[in-house]
C-alpha cells in the first residue's frame, strides 16, 4: 500500500486502460457479452479453491485487526457462496440488454430523422465495503450493459477481490473482449479511492454502495458524478383508519423480515386516535420477534416498559431489531415528521382513507411511496428488474431500484441528406 | 455586496424559502402553473419601463467597468426584447406538463401495483452569465415543470434581474402560488454563487449556462449535482465518398449560420483522398463568408494562404468565424482525432459509404452524432421540444437538448392491500 507519485501514474494507467477497453465493450454484441458472463460463471466454479484460499487470508487479517463478527461474515466466502455467485451470474444472461434500445425517435418536419438510442455510460467506478459478492455483482452488471468497471472494494477484501478480478478478466479475454475492462484499485488503499473519485477524464459515474458514512464521504470528495444509493431512514404511518390486521403484519414484515437492509422500517408513526386501538397488538407482535422499541412519551404512556427515545434516534438508520415509535396528532404532523427525517428512500402509509392515501402518495418526497404495503418491496428483484445495481436515493438520472437501463446513457442519432438549418 | 456571516444566514433563509415553496409548486396543477405564466407575460409587458430603466443602470455600470461590446449587447434589453420575452413565455403555456406522467407501471405477481411517475426535481439552481433573458427563460421552465428556481445571473445584470425576479414573484402570488419559488442570489456576488453550489440541503440540481470557464468552475466547486451544458468543440468529417455539394453546404451552414453558439462547427477533418476534390470549393465558400481558416500542413499544401494551426487550436471552441481544418488518412484517424478533442456535444460525418456512416454513428461518443446533416440541428427547438433548458454534454440524467421532462425526476407509487414480502 504505497502512496507515492509512481503509484498515481500506475493508477492512471489502469484508469486509462479501463477507458480504452470501454470503447470495445460499448460495441460488443449481446451475444459476446453473454458469452463473457457464461465464462465468468464457469471460471468462478473452477477457481473456487483459489478464491476461498485468498478469502481465508483476508479473514485472518480481519480477525487480527479485530473486525466485528458481522463484517467478517459479510467478507467470508465458502463453497456454497461461490456456487451462489456463479448461479447469479447466469441469471444476468437472461436479462435483456438495454444497449441499442431506441428510447424515442421521429422525423423532423424537414425530413431529418432523429433517434435517441441507449448507449453504455462508459466507465463505472464502484466504491463499496468489504463484501466480495459485490465485486462479481457490479462487474457482471457493468459488462452486460457494455460498460467497463473500476472497483474499490475495500482493503479488507483485497486478496479475495484480486482473485475475483482475475476471474472476470480471464473470462472477458476468453471470449475476445479486453480484460482491462475490469480493474481494481484496492491495492492503492484510501488514496486510490480518492484518486478514483476525482478522475473525471476516465470515469463516467461513481456508484457507492454501503454505509451512510461511506456514501457521504464519496459525495463530499467526488468530482466524478455520483449516483447516491442506499441509506434509508424508512417510515410507516398508521393512519386513523388503518386496519389492525394489516397494521400488525405490515409493521412486522417491514421491521423484522430483514432488519439489516436499507428498505427495512426504522420509524413507526401512529395517529393519536388509532394509538390505543393499534399499538398494543403491533408492539406485542414486534416484541415477540425480539424488537426493541424506542418510544416517545405518548407511546410510553401506553407502553411504560418501552425505552425512551432520544432526538438523534429519529434520524437513525438502526439496521437492527430496533424501532423508533411515536404518536402524531394528524396526517399533517406525520408528513412534517417524515419531511424532516426522511432520507427519501421509502415511506409507507397504512390507511383505508382514500383522500389521505392520495395526499401521502403525492406529498411525500421519496424514491418509493406506498400505501398498505411493506417497505421491503423497494427492491430491484421485487420490482421485476431481475438484477439490482442499488437503490438510488437521489433525484437525477435514476431514482429507486436501479436495473441495467440505469447503467446506460443515451445518444441522439441524426440522419440527414445534406440538410442544413435555415 | 457584503460577505459577512449575516449574509450567509440571509442566503440560507432564501434557499430554505425556495425549498418550502417547491413543495407547493410540486402540487400545483397544470392550470395553476399556466395561469402563473400568463401573468408573467402580462406583468413583463406592464413593467417594461421599469425593466429597461434598471437595465440602463446595469449597462452604465458595465460601460464604466469597461465591459466588451458583445457582453453589453447580451446584457441590453429594449422594448422589442422585453416584448419578445413576454411572447416566449406564452409559448411555454402550450407545452405539455411532464409532471404526473406515468413513465412505466405494472402489477407484480403478488398483486402489488407499482407505477413510476414523473415529479419535479424540487429546487433548480441556475448559474449563468449576464443575460437577463435567461432569468425569465429558466424560471418559466422551472415553474412549468413544478420546480422552484434559485437564480445567479451575474452581478453585471443585478439591477435588471432584481426587477425580473419581482415580476416573476408577483405573477406567482397573483395566482395564489408562493413568490418565494423564485429567488435570486445576485446580490451576494461570487460568495453567494459558491454557497449556492454547496447547498445540498436546499438545492436539488445546478444548471450552469454559459462559457466553458463558467461550467468548469461550477463542476469543480459544486457539491450539489450538476448538469453540465454547453461547450462544443464540434467536428465534421468529410469522408472519401462525401458528395461535394453536400460537403460545401453542410460545412458552410455548420460554421457560418450562427458561429457564436455551441453547436456551430469548430473543426473540419477531410479524408486525404477527398481533399483535392472537396477542399477548394468548401474553403472558397467559407472564405466568401469571411471565415478564417486555421490549417494543418497538409491543408496548407493545397491552400498556402491559410493560417498555420497551433496544437491548442484543435481543442478550441472558437465561437467565431474561425475554423480549424485538417487532413486525416482514414476514418480511423478521424475517429481518433475526435475522441481526443471532442467535448462530446455534436459530431457529424459527410459520406455516402453506408458502412462508414454506421461506424461513425456507433463509435463516436457524443450527445448527438450525425450523418449528412448540419451540426446546427442539435437544438431543443429543432428537435421539437418547444423549449430548451440547455444542451447537456454529460451522460447522467440528460444528454443532448433538454426539454421540460429533463427538469423532472420520478418516484415509484406502490399500492398494496396489506401485502408483505415473503
Amino acid at each position: 500500500m504505497l502512496q507515492t507519485e509512481l503509484d498515481t501514474a500506475v493508477l492512471d494507467e489502469r484508469l486509462a486502460a479501463a477507458k480504452e477497453a470501454s470503447y470495445r465493450l460499448a460495441r460488443a454484441t449481446t451475444a459476446e457479452k453473454n458469452a463473457a458472463l457464461e465464462q465468468v460463471s464457469t471460471l468462478l466454479r473452477a477457481a473456487a479453491a483459489d478464491i476461498i484460499a485468498a478469502n481465508a487470508l483476508d479473514l485472518q487479517a480481519g480477525r487480527d485487526a479485530g473486525l466485528a463478527t458481522g463484517l467478517l461474515d459479510r467478507l467470508a466466502l465458502d463453497e456454497r457462496r461461490v456456487e451462489a455467485l456463479a448461479d447469479a451470474v447466469l441469471e444476468v444472461i437472461g436479462l435483456s440488454d438495454p444497449v441499442g434500445e431506441t428510447v424515442s425517435g421521429r422525423s423532423l418536419p424537414n425530413g431529418v430523422r432523429i433517434d435517441q438510442v441507449r448507449v453504455p455510460l462508459g466507465v463505472i467506478g464502484a466504491i463499496y465495503e468489504a463484501r466480495p459478492n459485490v465485486t462479481i455483482d457490479i462487474a457482471v452488471l457493468a459488462i452486460k450493459s457494455g460498460n467497463a468497471a473500476v472497483l474499490r472494494g475495500g482493503t479488507a477484501a483485497e486478496q479475495t477481490n484480486r482473485v475475483l478480478v482475475e476471474v472476470l478478466r480471464d473470462a472477458l479475454e476468453a471470449v475476445g473482449l479486453p480484460g482491462a475492462a475490469v480493474q481494481t484499485v484496492d491495492d492503492f488503499g484510501r488514496a486510490g479511492a480518492r484518486h478514483l473519485m476525482q478522475a473525471r477524464d476516465y470515469v463516467d459515474v461513481l456508484i457507492p454502495r454501503g454505509s451512510a458514512a461511506l456514501i457521504r464521504a464519496v459525495v463530499e470528495e467526488a468530482r466524478v458524478p455520483v449516483i447516491e444509493t442506499g441509506a434509508g431512514v424508512v417510515h410507516m404511518f398508521l393512519d386513523e383508519s388503518a386496519r389492525e390486521d394489516w397494521a400488525v403484519e405490515l409493521v412486522h414484515n417491514a421491521k423484522v423480515q430483514r432488519p439489516s437492509v436499507c428498505n427495512a422500517l426504522e420509524t413507526l408513526l401512529v395517529h393519536r386516535d388509532a394509538a390505543q386501538r393499534l399499538l398494543p397488538a403491533v408492539l406485542d407482535r414486534l416484541e415477540a420477534s425480539g424488537v426493541t422499541v424506542h418510544a416517545d412519551e405518548r407511546v410510553r404512556a401506553l407502553r411504560p416498559e418501552a425505552a425512551p427515545i432520544t432526538d438523534d434516534e429519529w434520524a437513525t438508520e438502526h439496521m437492527s431489531l430496533d424501532l423508533s415509535v411515536g404518536i402524531v396528532d394528524s396526517l399533517d404532523d406525520a408528513l412534517a415528521h417524515i419531511r424532516r427525517y426522511s432520507t427519501k428512500h421509502t415511506e409507507s402509509i397504512v390507511t383505508n382513507d382514500l383522500a389521505n392515501a392520495e395526499r401521502f402518495l403525492n406529498e411525500v418526497d421519496a424514491a418509493a411511496v406506498m400505501v398498505n404495503a411493506s417497505t421491503r418491496f423497494t427492491d430491484g428483484a421485487e420490482f421485476g428488474f431481475g438484477a439490482e445495481v442499488g437503490i438510488s436515493t437521489q433525484k437525477l438520472h435514476a431514482r429507486g431500484p436501479m436495473g441495467l437501463p440505469e447503467l446506460t446513457s443515451t445518444k441522439w442519432i441524426v440522419r440527414g441528406a445534406g440538410h442544413v438549418r435555415a
